[in-house]
């Protein structure tokens, strides 16, 4: 393996066991020897990469910030169902990815809240957008106005995200589903009602294809 | 002062400094001095009322604990305006209260999960209850289920008090009354819906009394 390959597999072991040991016993708590350890690497190597937790924790949050672009980009341009379905990749990962559950997570600490409130402002700019657009497209009932559906679609999401937390049962499809089964009739103009799925549409992700036999 | 009143007063002291050190600064950063020191009392007597910070911790929850069955214990005992002002008041009290928000936060905490998910439990029960009771008084619309209804309930206030952390905005009355606009047409019988209120109906607390001139 070629040194730099190498440098980069490092970092990112550490960047994954920093978020692991971030997102289960919280920042404070996480130690670098843990950190190091976890990611099978010398303290050495550790401060070769990273100057500080708090640098550490930086690069959880931008990678954080990249799979949620990843979650974002995969999805097409505009329809209500690409907004559904994104809302079920974003609960997907986060009940997978301790990356990005720890980038999130990061956010509820007053000296991080630039990362996590990085992460928070893309998704919801994002949210709005989509809706920005179907409502451009005519695809959304009247009455109820872009800002209600912003703020209750980011509001579920980031309710799913905490109740995760102590119970993974909020981070599978049913609840979610739930959601839009509930919304989407007050949202969706009623030409467009029968062809959206409530429960999301099959997009296949690097992730899924990877794991797939 | 009586002795014994003037302990109740310093147990308390002690319980509020801790809540809003444990939530404003986490609660491994939060110390025992630091506490003390916030509520105006020696550290022999944090030591005489809490024998660790694991003791105090589990104060604020059992105190945030009270203060979410006063929340809830205030409304009267049905209907779907009942659940509506709840939801209100509880987004009101995190918005004021650091104990309140303390003892949910100590949720996260994976060593404190039962007291934060005795909280999330109460409150998630109480939903539930409220709105089986208004489904057999004919006053939910027919579709969405019960269930449906406490899920994106319990979700959208559980992502109130996340995005607050960062935002107080969220903890306004604004984004719930959007929630609840957007959610009733779906949920209330159409004979009811007219009667209901988004916003909330005005249920004076003893906090609201307190402050007032």
């Amino acid at each position: 393996m070629a040194v730099q390959e190498r440098a980069v597999r490092t970092r990112n072991a550490l960047i994954v066991s920093a978020a692991e040991l971030f997102d289960r016993d919280g920042f404070e708590v996480a130690s670098l020897s843990m950190i190091s350890a976890r990611a099978g690497v010398s303290s050495g190597a550790l401060h070769f990469h990273f100057s500080s937790k708090a640098a550490l924790a930086d690069a959880v949050g931008q990678e954080a910030a990249q799979r949620l672009e990843m979650i974002i980009r995969q999805r097409g341009d505009g329809g209500l169902q690409v907004l559904i379905d994104a809302t079920h990749a974003l609960v997907r990962a986060l009940d997978r990815d301790a990356v990005l559950r720890a980038g999130f997570g990061l956010s509820d600490r007053a000296e991080r809240d630039q990362v996590g409130a990085g992460l928070r402002r893309v998704w919801q700019e994002w949210v709005e957008g989509v809706l920005v657009r179907a409502e451009g497209e005519g695809v959304l009932a009247g009455g109820p106005s872009v800002r209600d559906a912003v703020t209750a679609v980011v509001a579920v999401t980031a309710g799913l995200e905490t109740l995760g937390r102590q119970d993974a049962s909020w981070l599978s499809q049913t609840p979610l589903t739930r959601f839009w089964g509930l919304l989407l009739p007050r949202l969706a103009a009623a030409s467009c009602l029968e062809t959206l799925v409530a429960s999301g549409t099959c997009t296949p992700t690097v992730t899924a294809s990877a794991s797939a036999p």
